[in-house]
């Protein structure tokens, strides 16, 4: 007797229901048509590379998931190298551009929408698997701001186009103003870090304390991120602060960013300064984003990014400048079902679903689907010779929000949006 | 010193240029939207499952992936189980209607696109990873042929929309009719899979040999399956052909899904009843296709399928029918590029680029990029600091067949379509 398989997806790996899975694939959509709406082309790589790039670039060797064969047999498997699945898009991205630097149109805007995989602990609202959307503008030596300002505006493009109920707001900042800051007050360079991971984690632990310093450093460095007010307002009080250099170029390139925001016409309520963005990872060198949904900062940033200066050059030895921001999808759909912030009543996109009254119809309802279908609605035809209830619990169950019933001599309507029920029967 | 790193891909792990992603992004959006508008939804399932699941359905273990650690630490990693990437679509699809066989409404219309992976020996044309374009329709009981003729719609649907200029032909047969024919000649049915295996090589290796049967037999069955004519001369002559129960089966369903082609309307130059097309696998049962591109037939078949009985019987003990197709995109695509059938020249989707004298002129640019874009336009605004030339050079790269020069006092216009010159400087 064979043992029961045990046919459960493996911890970590999240499934999710197609009543869900269709809000998960209109996310995809839309947030892709607005990366190629503003000049990104969708650029997918192997999912695998080898496992040496993957650590060289930082990645978490204990986390690093790696190809095996479940039988090895050596005349097939001649491959040497131990290929990794790759745990960002970033990493990868890097990788293309050194493998391909001489034929790439710079700069290169690239966007990418698919599956990464960290073996983390797996718990509640953290996967193993999860899709990340990501851009990134990669330039071959100077990079414009523009390209900061135009991330924001992609991401109130975005924010606006999926959840236009819902307020949001881009919080901005510039790593140079917070190092050039830390710099003035004669901090160890080799402590920036530890002191940006500080500032990273004041929202969560807003009485976490610093080691290793003065008290009185960490309330200058709170009163100084706590520093609010209008864009213009905050931009004219960081002018006094300090005539460090490093401080004051952060302040000119956050300076100008607003006003390119002003030229792209990002609505003031759309986004802010905010000193305490730091983002926590080391890359990061000049503008940091984070965006949160107002009355749901729970769920953290829903997109986060920033500029960097140094992409490709563990690969390839030379230094690239890029800015690039991540969508972590999964992760924050996850928990906008779980709050049930978002409706998952409908499975499909059908807008319509024709039932007959006797599967001898079939031939009429299919005519009736196709010729609805060339008016431009989303039809599906019941197909199946069962009686009438069965096929009213199943349009019921999939959400579909119109029935048309072929009769022997009638046709009958039934529509949830009595306007759409009065288009319909003027079509049929 | 740092030994130097591989950057390359890994063997069988293929990477597309930024111009043959954009053919195929475009390509999986067609077959999205096609799937979609005839009721399917997109179910996306994990990358991972349990070994001993895919095992169970077949899976070839020297050709399974599965994960382990790039290093191990006992506290992080407790998962005892084996985790597989999957191969193909099916088992995947087998293990969700397993695991949500209550939830789901039946018939079940699912579609999935992305990446599944064989640890095959990679060798030109055949990768590790590949994409692949699966829909299916699965049944709690039984599932009425309409799916099937529904299967050939898609199909034409997807060609036509995709390779306008290309001729294509869907070839349909009904294994019922070959098995029927097996064993009107009282072939043992436990030679059945080596007779349709036989049939299934005949285009490759017309020379081939049909060991262990007489070779009488063998050209019974060539003459059977060289049996030609339009559908409805190849469906009259087989009426005569036998009498077995199993044969008849399967001509009455080859009848009905002819007569539902026409019912949808699916014109007749796009599909044909070929008896030489058996498909290897041993889980179909009844209608089956293939797709050639006609005159590049060494292809093979671009998009094959059909109807089986028993989509999860290993996991749930109860037989499932379904019918389903599948379009092995990276595969296919790759030939495609290789043959040069189709046009990689552009890059992005952009139909206009802006282009600046002056990077003082930027905020004009902008602008003017907005409202384009506003009127439907598809438009880049080179937003770098560069001298003209420079900034022709990347709109070449990119392929981009529309120019809009900003200068300080005009603003010139330069395209390849006249046509569109004129429609933008009415806009600009």
């Amino acid at each position: 007797m064979m043992a029961k398989l045990n046919t459960s997806t493996p911890s970590g790996f999240p499934e999710f229901s197609p009543a869900e899975q269709r809000v998960i694939q209109h996310w995809k959509k839309t947030i892709a048509e607005i990366f190629e709406a503003n000049g990104f082309s969708m650029l997918e790589t192997p999912l695998v590379e080898r496992a040496e790039n993957f650590e060289a670039k930082g990645g978490n060797a204990k986390e690093i998931y790696v190809l095996d064969r479940l039988r090895r047999e050596e005349a097939v498997d001649q491959d040497k190298d131990i290929r990794a699945i790759r745990f960002d898009h970033t990493v990868p991205l890097a990788l293309y551009v050194a493998r391909h630097f001489n034929e790439i149109a710079f700069p290169f805007r690239r966007s990418v929408i698919g599956p990464v995989m960290r073996g983390e602990r797996a718990q509640k609202g953290r996967f193993r698997q999860f899709d990340q959307c990501d851009i990134d503008v990669i330039g071959s030596e100077k990079l414009s701001l523009a390209n900061d300002a135009q991330m924001v505006a992609i991401i109130a493009q975005i924010f606006e186009k999926l959840m236009p109920e819902q307020k949001f707001v881009i919080r901005i900042n510039n790593r140079k103003i917070l190092t050039g800051f830390f710099a003035a007050f004669n901090a160890d360079p080799a402590e920036f870090k530890k002191l940006l991971e500080f500032l990273d984690n004041l929202e969560k632990n807003p009485n976490a304390k610093l080691e290793g310093h003065p008290i009185e450093f960490q309330e200058r460095i709170l009163e100084f991120v706590e520093t609010t007010g209008t864009p213009d307002e905050i931009l004219d009080t960081l002018k006094a602060f300090s005539d460090h250099p490093e401080f004051i170029e952060g302040l000119e390139e956050l300076t100008k960013v607003v006003k390119l925001l002003r030229t792209m016409k990002v609505p003031d309520n759309q986004w802010l300064i905010d000193l305490r963005i730091a983002r926590g990872l080391d890359y990061y060198t000049g503008t940091v984003y984070e965006t949160n949904l107002v009355g749901y900062e729970n769920l953290g940033s829903v997109c986060s990014g920033g500029r960097y200066d140094d992409l490709a050059k563990v690969f390839m030895g030379k230094n690239l400048p890029g800015v690039g921001i991540s969508i972590g999808l999964t992760r924050s759909l996850w928990q906008l079902f779980e709050d049930k912030l978002i409706d998952t009543k409908r499975v499909n996109n059908s807008d319509v679903i024709i039932l007959s009254r006797d599967n001898s119809l079939l031939a009429s309802s299919l005519q009736l689907g196709k010729e609805l279908r060339s008016k431009g609605i989303s039809v599906e035809v019941y197909m199946e010779d069962k009686k009438i209830q069965k096929q009213f619990d199943y349009a019921k169950k999939m959400g579909i929000p119109c029935h048309i019933i072929v009769g022997e001599n009638d046709t009958q309507v039934e529509c949830d949006n009595l306007e759409f029920k009065m288009q319909i029967e003027n079509l049929i």
